[in-house]
């Protein structure tokens, strides 16, 4: 029998201000955002989607101008700020060849680890970006299994869950959430469902979102840390949210029940062809 | 093109006093709970998980000796009290040979249109009852494509999507919840779970729970009525929640997007093998 092992984490969602077209600002603001951190733990730091760029783009060309290659120093240099404890996650707007992708870089001390690129697209990126072609990303780092995910793809369950069970211990989720209403004393309904995602697979989730506006839209400020509860234990102040979490691979709950093994697989795909 | 139609549905979850062993009692109310509807529109009514016996068994003789066939005269009894337009589901511990199973039935004016069996068991249910074999049920009803779940089902994010995909319209969602802890301000994990995935298909969501204590149980008290955008449109007060909610195969969001359309099924069994 392997028993599983529950290790503290410390979880940290920045985020800092970006400007839409000032890509050498938003560096030069994203580096400064992963400095300060201590290295004496282990230490997840997700800052937004598109945190290079901004997102609000005029059109595409706009996009093009502020797209970086996956591989761009730049990228590497905001990594080598980090401790060697630390594993950051960036969204940037990723050019290669001809085409633009919405995507998410995991970065070390010493380089960048992966790159994702989102694969459900919401409204006006369909025009911009071409779609990834995985769902969610799943990546070894050296503060254990991670999932990454950008923001509407976490708006499908499938995403979350497939992640957690191929083994995610946590999810980085950059995000920007342009606001939309809600009753009064409601969360945010993305930050529902990610705190649904997080319960029913017990997959820490540390979302980064913007805050403020731009050019008119207004953001969410959905920026948090949610434990494998479902329960948001850090939002965001100053522009930080932070909170040590458990991660796990232990899906037990109770003598009875196993969020995983009580899964009946064999039965879910039935009704689709009905 | 098929042009989806939208439709008012009233929806209206009961949680009538139940008293466990008290098989006849427990019927008696249930029907007192199905009277006084008019039927001048179309409507669901959703009772609560093991309605007919109560929940907190001694043990598995106990729940024997309280459970009813399928084809129960007394469940035919309930439906006859239903209005032509009146859809009910309601929880019972069903016989049948030597097993239990933990079920619900879809009632009509004319009878038992369909019977569900649970087949993600919580806690000490695995000790009494036999699972089930379908993950969630669809029947196509007078109110529309109806799904079925129960209790912990819903808490498996696969279950509710699958119901969604299958063409379900509305789901009834008979539950037990023990009352556990959450933080202050915050909703029951279980109704956060179902306002996940109401939001995640649009899929409105009617909850029957119990109220009060069973054998030094605390309930949730959840029951409510959901609609297909996440939000809790009714909670129950006096013991019923009822609202009306739109009803709809319509997925579409904005002009961009489409809550199914933007699926990538191809994408989501790749991480489980890995």
């Amino acid at each position: 029998m392997v028993v599983p092992v529950s290790r503290a984490l410390d979880a940290v969602a920045v985020s800092p201000v970006i400007e839409i077209g000032d890509l050498d600002g938003n560096l030069r603001r994203l580096g400064a955002a992963l400095d300060g951190f201590g290295d004496e733990t282990p230490r997840l730091v997700v800052l937004p989607e598109l945190a290079t760029s901004g997102y609000v783009f005029a059109d595409r060309a706009e996009a093009q101008e502020l797209a970086i290659t996956r591989d761009d120093p730049r990228l590497v240099a905001l990594g080598s700020r980090l401790g060697a404890n630390t594993i950051a996650v960036v969204g940037f707007a990723e050019l290669d060849g001809d085409d633009l992708y919405n995507s998410a870089a995991v970065l070390t001390h010493s380089g960048i680890l992966a790159v994702y690129r989102k694969s459900h697209l919401w409204a006006e990126e369909k025009l911009v970006f071409t779609p990834g072609t995985d769902a969610g990303m799943l990546v070894d780092t050296s503060i254990g299994r991670l999932g990454v995910a950008i923001c509407y793809d976490n708006e499908f369950p499938e995403i979350p869950r497939a992640l957690a069970l191929g083994g995610a211990e946590i999810l980085a989720l950059p995000v920007n959430w342009p606001l939309v209403p809600r009753p009064e004393g409601e969360r945010a309904p993305e930050t529902i469902q990610a705190m649904a995602s997080a319960r029913s697979s017990r997959l820490p989730t540390v979302i980064s979102d913007r805050r403020g506006a731009e050019r008119g839209v207004p953001w969410t400020g959905g920026t948090a840390v949610i434990d494998g509860s479902g329960w948001v234990v850090a939002e965001e102040r100053d522009g930080v949210a932070a909170a040590s979490v458990t991660i796990t691979s232990d899906k037990v709950v109770g003598p009875h029940n196993d969020l995983f093994a009580d899964r009946r697989p064999d039965l879910y795909r039935a009704h689709e062809s009905s």
